[in-house]
């Protein structure tokens, strides 16, 4: 033990990211990747890059990204952060809007990173059990700084419903954090309350719909205040040039983005019939991955025997969520052999 | 004033980057970034890359390149980190080695980024005088928790005798970040005892010698127990796969980077040389950029007069700097245009 260390880093359980292997015979539908490249502007962009420009540090302000989601979202570039992957912005919400030995809400089970970042930030983290079959519930009103509200949720696949939210970041005193990582596969959003309420914060992402895990981007919109408060603690150059320039090129090509998300919904509908039939539990997914638990095997097991066939899904042990497993929705060729091995 | 912004957030003076404009009449010597494009292979990769992968989070162990720096420095891939700039490491260094309310040194004047940081994780920030001339002075023993200590420093451009780091290191009981953002224009620097000491860790940044400041890619290695409490707390995907695949290429190429530091090196001595004939200050500069003081204009002056000319220099106001610019060595013909306007 290095007392040199913090005493709360020194404890911590740090959190788990999903397997990344490098097998390329293992079908990897366990971290919600998207099946389908990014959009053909992204290659286009990257064979002509000027190499020299890399000399130069990047815009601190990202300025042309922030002018181009502004336009996106209706909004103007003061309510629009760009970080490094949506998780840097998680964090900077908790390091800005939470005060030492405060406190931070989230649903449980929702993203466990929210409890390991408020372990590290020595912030009480009070999870809020979700409702029967993990369906929302009105949280209790408390003296909370900072809610996380992953919706859809992950890992459940669940969209909570539009008036419920309103209703509960209208009566929440400290910030909402509406992480809505997988939206883009959803019916509603609600980007509308991070530009009409004075104390909401959506946070977006690249690596999901816009098929971009790899340049790590993310953005946050919001109320300006709370946006420049971000912007006062960020590292000045958080996005690289080429994280930039890349995720420009991909948010440019809306059309693009509507034909990759339509065919992974139509895909995950398909695939989610099929399992229904064959008996499975299978929540309502408003997302590119199905939350199911399997008639005939345990969860822990499904998981294990999937990964027999050279198929990689999720499993999260755990009181409420070890009951099933997360199946991130691949192409229709990917699925039918996930449907082939499926118990 | 918005009472949900953490009130050290609210008063946080933030750390200011020089100014990254997009005029390209100006002449850019203002943030120490490397007048040569990047290594031949940065070009080679990026036209051959497969986009698709881009869809794919990047290894979260930033595996490859750490193997490659272990190789590099004669140590193990566990005393190594990769972050998103090295800004992100110091960032992480603070958090894990300093417990709320603890306190850092560093010397003043140093990386003005340290302050900041310290005050956004209500840390108190001791700064501990430099010397006449800028000089190395012993720092006083206290029960400081971390000491960042630039070498060579910036913005004075001095490198510290090794003896005396060696000694501090051994007395001093927290750990201590050498931050060697310049070392590669240096003579010496102090990876050994990031090897050889329990509790120094050194950093190292892609920003200046590679000529990569657009892709946000620094490293730091240390202890074993240290780098792993550096883990447990950085985000899981903190660094691209774009840079992870751009760095390592550039990494590879160590003929290039020593050629294009010697001509860098070669270029200020020029500089300096000639700036000492005409009456200069010019402090024994071991990094990519001088330190100097006009005989004839004070540096407030002669910043914004050269600003007329179009030429780009740092001007830091303050007790010890405001009388002195900072100017980076570009190549010789944009260093012989910074004479020919230099007063």
């Amino acid at each position: 033990m290095n007392v040199r260390i913090r005493q709360s880093v020194r404890e911590l359980k740090p959190y788990t990211p999903g397997e990344q292997t490098r097998d390329p015979s293992l079908l990897k539908l366990n971290t919600n990747e998207n099946p389908y490249p990014p959009s053909p502007g992204v290659q286009g962009l990257l064979s002509t890059l000027a190499v020299e420009d890399l000399s130069r540090y990047p815009d601190p302000l990202s300025t042309e990204l922030r002018g181009f989601l502004s336009e996106l979202h209706a909004c103007k570039p003061e309510n629009v952060i760009v970080g490094n992957g949506s998780d840097e912005l998680l964090l900077l919400c908790l390091r800005a809007f939470v005060e030492r030995r405060g406190t931070i809400n989230y649903f449980d089970p929702s993203y466990s990173l929210y409890a390991v970042l408020a372990a590290i930030e020595d912030v009480a983290a009070i999870p809020v059990p979700l409702g029967e079959d993990f369906q929302w519930v009105v949280p209790p009103l408390t003296n909370t700084s900072l809610f996380f509200l992953t919706n859809p949720n992950s890992p459940t696949s669940i969209l909570y419903p539009s008036d419920e939210i309103v209703r509960f970041c209208g009566s929440f005193n400290g910030v909402v954090v509406i992480d809505e990582a997988y939206v883009e596969f959803a019916d509603t959003h609600c980007m509308h309350l991070a530009k009409g309420l004075p104390n909401v914060i959506v946070t977006r992402t690249l690596s999901k719909a816009y098929s971009l895990a790899g340049i790590r981007l993310g953005y946050a919109v919001g109320p300006a205040d709370l946006i420049s408060a971000l912007y006062k603690i960020k590292d000045s150059y958080n996005v690289s040039r080429l994280t930039q320039e890349v995720g420009l090129a991909a948010l440019r090509d809306q059309e693009y983005l509507h034909k990759i998300t339509h065919a992974i919904c139509s895909t995950r509908e398909r695939i989610a019939d099929e399992l229904v039939t064959r008996g499975y539990t299978v929540f309502p997914s408003q997302t590119n991955f199905l939350w199911i638990q399997s008639p005939r095997l345990p969860a822990g097991d499904l998981y294990r025997y999937l990964r027999e066939q050279k198929i990689l899904v999720r499993h999260f042990p755990g009181k409420r969520t070890g009951d099933y497993v997360r199946v991130s929705i691949g192409n229709d060729a990917e699925m039918d052999r996930f449907l082939a091995y499926a118990p």
